[in-house]
């Protein structure tokens, strides 16, 4: 069994199930085994490196994958999303900025475009611009975000966009998470954290472990580790990562942070290089309560769908429905 | 048809569907309307009144409802949890607070538990101070509550407590809501938004009628309102709102508004009684999305439930189990 939906059919993909294009963690390789396992990988284009891309697409090979950019950032050098539209990847994902410019570009060279919206207004603009997908991402999510939230903001992108295919990003790392989308009017889910907790993808395996080890209480949302990597963004977007020692410490002091921000900020790349994360942010989201394990990325991606049906079929004892009395 | 639940058959009720207590707006009428559609009505003891309980328990009848307390308010005067007690209600649910010292008087009594949880910490607390039922809730909610999301923070609570039936609240508000929570592993949900826009809800037709024409993308959690009502909640409970004039200019400036707050609270009490929803705030979830009307209550329970109940069997043509090519 595998579960059918508009965008299934509009990707050519068996499962509902995309692999969020996280920064520097969503490589060539992993892009290319969730795709593999049915799902659709979409490689971490993120702030944009040209040697970096254009050896992670090497690396995925002929996989029908997507490319994702921080549209802000990228912006700054569209050269980055030429490089990629010369591979001709099946989609191009554009998050947090302007996809105006881009995306002309973008369907001209046959490839889909999905647009990752943070709130209703962007939403109704990505759709102005052509977009084939839009992703309706919460702020529990790991990484950027503004501040909806998936459990009502999934139907609401929904009822403003019924002709485009919309997929629920920010709090799924299981079949319940994709199941609980689709009631929600959602076409499948995009999940981050869950896959950078896989055996391939491409973090350090102490940031793996502390993800199957933490609370989605300790969770935080804040710029305090972008200050720390002198790489701000741009309002509303903040990023949300694992609480540690130094979030601890600056948590409320930002300006504070930022006047020290030459010697912290030594320290913290430091920290970044030598794995050392009670300096340096995990970036994951609220799901982390839900992953119990690192496990191989194509085992994600066949867990998830398999306990969807399940749940969806009926068959969980937990509710009946019945004939009323 | 309807949902069966391990939560209706405890509650002993024909539906998983909640009224929240929301503080003066859920009255013992709509509690009573809202149990004598199916669902279960809990009154919104909030800061504790004894002349406005004592009036709102007669009004409510001789209706099978629960009484709801913001817990470290009424602790302040347990007085108001004996007046509940000795109507015999079905069930008290406490929030935000300690449980411990009531647990024991409250169960015996013979109604049920029911806690609202925040974090999975307080969850743990719940279970072991005796909890009924565990209300799961999402800051995406109205009012107060702390910072998880119910996407991710439901099925969390449900690994953390498995035994006992765990509602979902905090941007429900119809019944793909109601389905999701569902397939979370909740066992139903708790809805406030939704019924503060019903007809009979005790609440100004002018806040009623902000709810319906706004969008979710216009919510904030503060304790602007707090500071201006001189109601300010031990940490870390913070408000949702609807965004408004006040709110635009106070925002950020809060310890600004504590040095102004004799004249300021003033004002803002006159526009409460004025229901100048510019100054004033409206306590509302980002689900207002989802609510196009203001409906009876016994019409919200029915649609939800209808809803929900479409969407379970499968016949929603958004999705499709498939055998697999």
């Amino acid at each position: 069994m595998t579960i059918s939906t508009r965008l299934t059919v509009l990707l050519g993909v068996r499962h509902p199930v995309l692999l969020a294009p996280m920064d520097v963690v969503a490589d060539g390789k992993l892009a290319a085994l969730v795709s593999g396992a049915g799902g659709f990988g979409i490689l971490g284009g993120g702030y944009g490196d040209e040697t970096w891309l254009t050896r992670e697409l090497d690396a995925a090979g002929d996989a029908r994958i997507g490319v994702g950019f921080i549209t802000w950032s990228m912006a700054k050098n569209p050269r980055l999303l030429a490089l990629a539209l010369e591979r001709r990847p099946a989609a191009i994902m554009l998050s947090f900025g302007d996809v105006g410019p881009h995306a002309d570009k973008i369907k001209r060279m046959g490839a889909r475009l999905i647009c990752q919206v943070q709130t209703l207004a962007q939403a109704r603009d990505a759709v102005a611009c052509g977009a084939d997908v839009l992703v309706a991402q919460g702020a529990e999510g790991g990484g950027h975000s503004v501040s909806r939230s998936t459990f009502p903001f999934v139907p609401a992108v929904v009822d403003a966009a019924p002709d485009v295919p919309v997929v629920a990003a920010g709090g799924v790392a299981d079949g319940r998470g994709l199941a609980a989308a689709l009631m929600l009017g959602a076409d499948g889910v995009l999940m981050g954290t869950r896959f950078y907790a896989s055996t391939e993808a491409a973090g350090s395996q102490a940031a793996k472990e502390r993800i199957v080890a933490a609370s989605g209480d300790q969770t935080i949302r804040s710029i305090l580790f972008d200050i720390a990597r002198r790489n701000v963004w741009p309002a509303p977007y903040t990023g949300r990562v694992l609480r540690n020692a130094f979030s601890e410490k600056w948590r409320g002091r930002e300006a504070e942070l930022m006047q020290h921000q030459d010697a912290e900020a030594a320290r913290y790349n430091a920290a970044r290089m030598a794995g050392d994360f009670d300096t340096a942010a995990v970036i994951a989201g609220e799901a982390v309560d839900l992953i119990g394990d690192i496990a191989p990325a194509a085992e994600i991606v066949r867990r998830t769908v398999e306990h969807a049906e399940v749940l969806l079929a009926g068959s969980s004892n937990r509710y009946r429905v019945v004939a009323r009395a």
